[in-house]
């Protein structure tokens, strides 16, 4: 068996194909025979990488949140704090339309499909949109102190309001595979907030 | 083999547990065994009802369907336009409540689940986010006349987004559940809407 940087490679190639696959079909609905199907590699050796499905499901969204936050770092750019976000919202459009609306988001997706039945697939879930919430807060905060929000607003509540309309517009554009249906939402936001 | 009465209850006693069972394990997740287990009904009489467990899904979201379409017609009332959004928005809280947020909105977990695989499942439920969207939409039209919304508020775009948003805070409350991740959207959305 291999524990080396062929090792590696065979464990990140096995990830970024099984996750695609989860992202597309579900969890429960990927076998272990389509990952070896897909990737090309032996039953013993996907063994080697992921004692079990399960661990494998574990290893898949720890990659996807990896990704996800360097995403959300590099989206959020802009002078002023409401700059950030709108580029944040451009950025997600993009990121689904280059995908066809395939797929949708691997932690909704995931959190709808396990939540109920598997407490360490809701936890890693739930850790995602904690810390995606917490890094839209704190561009609320900011905006807040800068003026561009009026102070009534909460930033508590409308992070988790922008988060909640994004991953509802992300599943109602997966389900139609129009664009529109995500945009809109993003654009209704924009509205209220101005931008 | 029962076509009568009692061949009736049987059918609305399946469709009643299977529902209950694919809302919170997912269709693909739950099995033909599980629904005769947790019905008592013989396999000959469950294939007489639904020969394959796809027409039994299908009845199962077409069920659903007819259910909500009379709980948006029950909680969208008040004398204002706007009273019968903050109405509704209290119903859906209410109405999540009381399940201690297990399980979620079968629509949405089903779009998840089978939209980019089963197109008759994705058919029935985008049937049901666009009735739903449309009567939000018709309450927001009547709003803006009555002079409760500004003429600026896009009813299509806003209907969209508050669809989104409650999809979205159902889905991060049946994650954590914790009853706050749903009414904060919901606050938020109230927000914005001045209600």
């Amino acid at each position: 068996m291999e524990k080396t940087a062929r090792g590696e490679a065979t464990r990140a190639r096995v990830i970024e194909t099984a996750r695609w696959l989860v992202n597309k079909k579900g969890f429960s609905n990927t076998s272990i025979n389509d990952i070896i199907q897909a990737t090309g590699v032996k039953k013993g050796n996907l063994y080697f990488h992921f004692p079990s499905k399960e661990e494998l499901g574990l290893a898949i969204l720890e990659d996807a949140a990896a990704e996800f936050y360097e995403f959300l770092r590099q989206s959020l750019r802009g002078k002023w704090p409401l700059d950030r976000l709108a580029s944040f919202f451009d950025a997600v459009l993009e990121k689904h339309r280059r995908t066809n609306f395939v797929g949708g988001c691997i932690f909704g997706n995931t959190a709808l499909e396990m939540s109920d039945s598997n407490p360490k697939f809701a936890s890693i879930i739930k850790g995602v949109f904690r810390r995606w919430i917490d890094m839209i807060e704190e561009v609320l905060i900011e905006a807040r102190q800068a003026g561009e929000l009026p102070p009534e607003i909460s930033p508590d509540l409308l992070a988790k309001h922008i988060v909640a309309s994004i991953e509802g517009g992300i599943m109602m554009a997966r389900l139609t595979k129009e664009e529109k249906d995500l945009r809109d939402c993003l654009d209704s936001l924009r509205h209220f907030l101005g931008i």
